[in-house]
């Protein structure tokens, strides 16, 4: 049975418009033996990482806890072929995360995939 | 910012293979200026009331409180062109609840939407 959401959880990633002042909205993920592996917020993490350089500034940057984040993180890397992100523990240099060429590659697919997604949602006939 | 759903409120409404064992998943609703109008478990909704003709029992089908689900219809039936459920109270004979010819156009409508979604995430090549 499907919950039904709030307003407000039903971020759109593509919408096109149909007739009588309504709106078609969509989401698409991706996922790995039925579980999620790629969704908006995974991608977004993503980027965050390989902006920050660190998963503790990426959280905060999107108000999710650190532990969360690296729970997302490591399940993103255990479904990934290959590990999306690297760490290196903190020396007196400090230590650092970062994407890895697997981690850029996913996030460019996804976006790719959603700018499908929204191509169809603009031009298909509802 | 989006937020992270739990695996388990991202129930699918159209599916898609992609290469390394992966399936592209997505969800469909339509809005009205920006507000929900017709999602999955509202037009699952409006299938209880037919089948059952009675509010309460449609929540009840569908573990809703009643509150909620006339919640849902009410807002439906503001957003709508015209009216999608209609309501007789009951005498000695017992009220009774139905969709009306819009409301079932409404719900014939949103699975034709879902159809075509289907039909584009099987055959889009990703």
């Amino acid at each position: 049975m499907p919950k039904t959401k709030k307003d407000n959880e039903q971020n759109s990633m593509a919408s096109g418009q149909i007739d009588k002042g309504l709106q078609i909205k969509g989401r698409l993920w991706v996922e790995c033996e039925g579980r999620t592996y790629l969704s908006w917020g995974r991608i977004t993490l993503l980027e965050r990482v390989d902006e920050h350089g660190s998963v503790s500034a990426a959280a905060k940057s999107m108000k999710m806890s650190f532990s969360h984040a690296w729970h997302l993180i490591e399940n993103m890397n255990t479904l990934a072929p290959e590990p999306l992100v690297e760490k290196q523990a903190g020396g007196r240099q400090g230590g650092g995360t970062w994407l890895t060429a697997a981690g850029k590659q996913a996030v460019q697919d996804f976006w790719q995939l959603v700018a499908k997604f929204q191509n169809w949602i603009e031009h298909e006939h509802f």
